[in-house]
């Protein structure tokens, strides 16, 4: 018989998206569903960005280089020193999205069977770029209690083996919205150093940091050839759809072979680099407005958690995430019964039960991923039906 | 020391991109390089279709759906139809180009150490996704004598192990250009469905058939659950650069582990798929023109090499590729000295050496593939440049 591979099997489905369906099923009720689940901002992309895709006036849509337009990757460099982070337009691939990125470095540096080490909880899609790549994640924990802090340089090593070839950081984090400190980021440039390894930095949510200020891989000195990072504007310009990142390093030997995968997939998709051309050209001061936003949103959300009985939320320094511990027997269930069997005035909530954000099983089973992409007001009635909900759900375990 | 994946060593630069230092050399020293060797049209994307992309008025550029736009999906069902195509809308993934409807059929359907087996010359990227996906590539030899016709039956019975999951057929075929018969995709069907294998069809130029019909992987009764259509609109439309293709096939496994793998990285580009939902609506005689003046371009190159002293190119029948052998000593030499040292009324022509299209080592050795995407008059001039080079050409065989 006809089989799809162990990888095709093995393959996690999206948590965040397997509840769709079910919130399907709430809409067509005609409840309302507020969405805390999904990264997708409901902050307008840029309008010259968007303009600049409009007035694009080209006659045959070509293949860009596989690196990418020049034009871009040099305007690149402009908006990456204004990040202190000093390269050139040959250390960038334009990437389809953060996603190729990732995928990118797992190709060009790790062969299956080699081990990649990421502190739990982690995005969820890393796990799918890794069993593409036949890699094996080794997930150290980091928790709650500590606001999910870089765990300490004991259990790095522990993890360490033979096969052990990369760490994978976020920063800020997805999911955790937890940002590094430069003490932090100093500790896994000396593990890197001292055991050879490559560090893969997403920093996707590079420009929103809350508390203290962010430091880049790219900005620890004398790591540069351990460093690849693997960035997006998706975020950063509310550009999602657009499908642009872009991969970055000082390490020659691995920009070469990761273009050679760039190569093999032909180019980056044209019009989105455009609209990524366009928003380097932004104001100085065009991330205030939308960090301001998601400050205020931040405070909105946490504050709410905390005050209902059982919750706890770790305020955390960055991205658009929060975490939150919630007096429930299990996520997933509650998550889902949330969308199948809850509403208050109408409405009810949709979040990322925190179990898909674990690689360990059965680790965060009262956790709950909260994405605060949706206005204050958005929020505050979210909130109302959370509290609601865990006055009522049956599975709530301070309840008698 | 701080080392790269095997994969990325063992990874293959691109054959059709690797002459590209000698063309800019030659370029900036005035000289006018006839780009033959690459598959990007100079035909005009359709006004239309890049009309939909300026006409986009949207406030956030949202993540699609992992399987792309639900009405462009829709849509594309009316496409398919026209070519009887029979499928639904769940049938569908859009992928981000058709590389990436390649690489999630490996994915989904091999596991690392599988064979599959293509007849070769083929799309040398087939060989980057197969490095990627860990799988073994096992070429059956097809030859300029017949055409590049497909290899008889017993060649593909003698190459199947317990390990061949997969046969690829590129229809009409790149680089070859030969336009496969209704009676070799009978055949095709009856080796997959005997020996329980997927035919992966990637038939990126069904439009461009110049003689017979387009006989579609689709069409096999009987092999539903068998073939994997990975398709794209960057040669139909001339809009390589968008980077939209799909993935379809009726088997549900398939899709479902497929769907897996887009979930992963999130969705493909949003412009092009409106691009790509636009051109669904262009008028049935859209691709009369174009078809017509491939033919022209096809007739003009075929003639005149079979004019040249020991040249042979077969008349493909379809998309926009000729390959043809030469009298020379090593292609790869050949392609090179054309950009480095010759020059004829201040212009020479980049060729692909057909090395990079055969995975037998040695292959290949005399043959170059031709992509007539240039107008006839520049056709014709590249043309005179391959007579005078060859007559002048240190390794021409035939010289004594």
């Amino acid at each position: 018989m006809l089989q799809i591979s162990h990888r095709g099997q093995q393959m996690p489905a999206s948590p965040i998206r397997k509840l769709v369906p079910y919130a399907d099923a709430a809409k067509k009720k005609g409840t309302t569903v507020y969405h805390l689940n999904i990264g997708q901002p409901d902050i307008e992309t840029p309008q010259a960005c968007l303009d600049a895709v409009k007035n694009c006036n080209i006659h045959v849509l070509e293949y860009s280089h596989s690196a990418g337009n020049e034009s871009y990757r040099k305007k690149l460099v402009k908006y990456y020193a204004k990040n202190n982070i000093a390269i050139t337009a040959e250390d960038i691939i334009i990437s389809t999205g953060g996603s190729e990125a990732i995928l990118f470095g797992f190709m060009a540096c790790l062969d299956a069977g080699d081990e990649v080490i990421i502190p739990e909880p982690f995005y969820a899609n890393y796990n799918g770029f890794a069993i593409e790549a036949g890699v094996k994640v080794v997930p150290i924990g980091s928790t709650i209690e500590t606001g999910f802090a870089l765990p300490p340089i004991a259990d790095f090593e522990k993890a360490i083996t033979a096969k052990t070839k990369a760490i994978v950081v976020c920063n800020p984090n997805n999911p955790t919205g937890y940002l590094y400190s430069a003490a932090e980021m100093e500790t896994l440039k000396e593990i890197v150093i001292k055991h050879d390894l490559f560090l893969f930095a997403d920093e996707a949510y590079r420009e929103f940091c809350y508390e203290g200020t962010h430091t880049s891989a790219m900005h620890l000195k004398g790591a540069e050839q351990h460093v690849i990072l693997m960035d997006t504007i998706s975020k950063r310009y509310s550009a999602c759809g657009g499908r642009i990142g872009a991969f970055i390093t000082k390490n020659k030997t691995v920009l070469n072979a990761a273009m050679k995968f760039a190569q093999a997939r032909l180019s980056p998709p044209f019009y989105a680099q455009v609209l990524g051309e366009a928003a380097v050209d932004l104001p100085d001061n065009y991330f205030d407005t939308t960090k301001a936003q998601y400050k205020l949103r931040r405070d909105t959300l946490v504050k709410r958690l905390n005050n209902i009985p059982g919750v706890f939320c770790p305020n955390p320094g960055g991205a658009f995430y929060a975490m939150a511990s919630l007096p429930i027997d299990d996520c997933d269930k509650f998550c889902q019964w949330l969308l199948e069997s809850f509403t208050h005035e109408g409405a009810t909530l949709m979040l990322a039960p925190a179990t898909g954000f674990y690689s360990t099983p059965g680790f965060g089973k009262k956790e709950v991923r909260i994405a605060y992409v949706l206005n204050v007001d958005a929020i505050n009635k979210a909130m109302d039906c959370l509290e609601k909900a865990l006055e009522i759900y049956p599975g709530n375990t301070q309840k008698k």
